[in-house]
């Protein structure tokens, strides 16, 4: 069955600059509200060939545009009927997974009300979900599930309460004598410590993979990374020091006082993706003794000159989408091979910089981890 | 300075019959963002009288509606400027605390893009705060936090996974022995069980209570009252047994085996807000071995002739705000503290059907839970 699908996929894909009727003949008549529409909604719809459809009640209204549509493309714009709706359809098949986007109408931004919001772009978006081949392992089923927990910790040096998520695997609450290890698990820029269990689905691709045996039970950590509170001009002018001080001097120490935990760096891991990559890859650097294991997705690269002489990680762990620069992990995962460290890259098949490479990816590092 | 306020307040609330213009007159300008925007969003603003103001960038749109005004009026219509933004101001002030609105542009529904969401009349809708006199009980302060987390439950009887939201205490992590007492605390029709923390700010007020010593810490459950999936023609035809179900056979034994709870009616609640409060009565009296405190917010009364002969509850909280039947709850706890209950009213003053008279419920009836 998939292979008829993707044929139909690829022959759509390649008729996308021609007209969009002449391309549209190709479109699968399967179309089923998204998973993530706010309950009782229709609109939007995806087909079973990764194609969006919109439809948006706005009767007085010139003009309705999706920011959703193929790269570059500049979004779908949709039509208005004599019933006072605008609907289309993009004009090819979307990657598989978690997609963001909003609504312009008549040159105001604003959200599709059919459909649940999730925080990026530093605004709460629409969103919409293109069923995934692999979407097994993020699925919601009827396994032992653990719990995601908001938390709220004093932090003296933001002189304020902040924020986090924390995942406790199934059993925490029960096994009361057992410790378990911690990944600090950081969101992108324009996303918050929302991201990881909305977007990302961290908590059920833990729970799956713990029903089946495959990794190790542990925490995760998930805060807000400031990362859109810097002055942002570019990447050259982040500094990391604010949220390290958040990250290692004052969450790590409540988490370890708060929750039973193995307090060491061997039991305690950091990974982000995309901004929060770039800050693992900082944080971890100038705090080696603190983390014991690393993960950059989409998020940058580690060297051996950067890693040499400070305390051995146990794990590199470097990924991206193929649409990305899957060469730029492979590369780097060697180099560091060859230098002596246990460096593992990953690279997430027919996806760009976007959540299903992340959870692809976390479904990929979280067997890896704290198995030394 | 709160006589004062109020007394233009009044004033400006007496006004409003008359034309926009000259009502305005008496507005105070002190407008600043609600504390319920998005990161960064300068409107919706409100001022110190409790008025809120607007502006939304539509610039092909020929008419932007806000569905938030003086009740009865139909909202506010704002007006649109040459610099393509639509502006404008509630013709009055509003009730102090949270409300629910949307914007109606060009004939379609959409929300705010500058406010956070919040699911009320089964849709997340745009949430707007008026800072209220008494605000300090649900502030967020530096004061030990507790959590708030997200557990999924098995229910046999749905065929599914199921959604709570459950508060723990400060300490509850640390006091690794110690057993609490459990409210299950319900929210109204068109919301779910994220109400109570997001609008309700439940878990700030337990905070600050438990802080100043004013409550036992207690634990409290919030899941989905199926209350929208109901065919629900007016309440004559609800019917509360696929709700009680989940809540009684499913998510109780389950909270109780997973958190460290004291299993008993003594020590087990009900509570819940309009809906949630007709949910409570229902199911309270279909099972009165199993919850030993009721409490109604603006949903319903309990009688003496409803509950004889049934186990006998602790305590009949039943409260509402001053706009709705406050003379219905006083005359209720009279008669069934005449037949010998230990019955309380609660009247929440100058608040309607809406969140703060909840907040302000809450807050009262906390205190006076598992104390027999």
């Amino acid at each position: 069955m998939y292979s008829k699908l993707f044929s139909v996929t690829m022959a759509a894909a390649f008729c996308c600059s021609i007209s969009q009727i002449k391309a549209q003949t190709n479109v699968a008549d399967d179309f089923k509200p998204s998973p993530l529409n706010q309950p009782g909604q229709e609109y939007p719809q995806v087909n079973s060939q990764g194609y969006a459809r919109f439809k948006i009640k706005a009767p007085q209204a010139d003009s309705v545009k999706v920011s959703l549509g193929l790269g570059g493309r500049g979004g779908t714009r949709l039509i208005k009927g004599t019933d006072g709706y605008f609907t289309g359809t993009t004009e090819g098949p979307m990657d598989e997974g978690f997609h963001y986007y909003h609504l312009t109408v008549d040159g105001g931004t604003f959200n599709d009300p059919g459909t649940l919001n999730y925080y990026g772009s530093t605004r709460w978006e629409s969103g919409i979900e293109i069923p995934a081949r692999d979407q097994d392992f993020y699925a919601l089923k009827n396994v032992p599930h653990g719990n995601v927990q908001q938390i709220l910790f004093p932090s003296a040096s933001t002189g304020t309460s902040r924020r986090a998520y924390v995942y406790t695997p199934p059993g925490y609450e029960k096994e009361k004598s057992k410790k378990y290890p911690v990944l600090y698990l950081q969101h992108g820029w324009g996303e918050d410590e929302t991201a990881w269990s909305n977007q990302g689905r961290a908590n059920l691709i833990m729970d799956n993979l713990i029903a089946e045996g495959k990794t190790k039970p542990f925490i995760i950590v998930m805060t807000y990374g400031m990362t859109n509170e810097v002055k942002f001009g570019g990447l050259r002018n982040f500094k990391v020091d604010n949220f390290q001080t958040v990250l290692t001097d004052e969450l790590i120490p409540y988490v370890d006082a708060n929750f039973r935990t193995v307090a060491d760096r061997a039991h305690r891991a950091m990974g982000g993706l995309s901004m929060g990559g770039m800050e693992t890859h900082a944080i971890t650097l100038n705090k080696p003794d603190t983390f014991g294991y690393y993960a950059l997705l989409s998020g940058g690269l580690y060297t051996p000159e950067e890693t040499a002489g400070k305390a051995k990680p146990m794990l590199i762990f470097m990924s991206c989408g193929s649409r990305e620069r899957p060469d730029g992990v492979k590369t780097a995962a060697t180099n560091l091979k060859n230098a002596g460290y246990n460096a593992v890259s990953y690279v997430s098949e027919n996806t760009g910089h976007e959540f299903q490479t992340w959870r692809r990816s976390l479904h990929e590092l979280a067997p890896m981890l704290f198995t030394k």
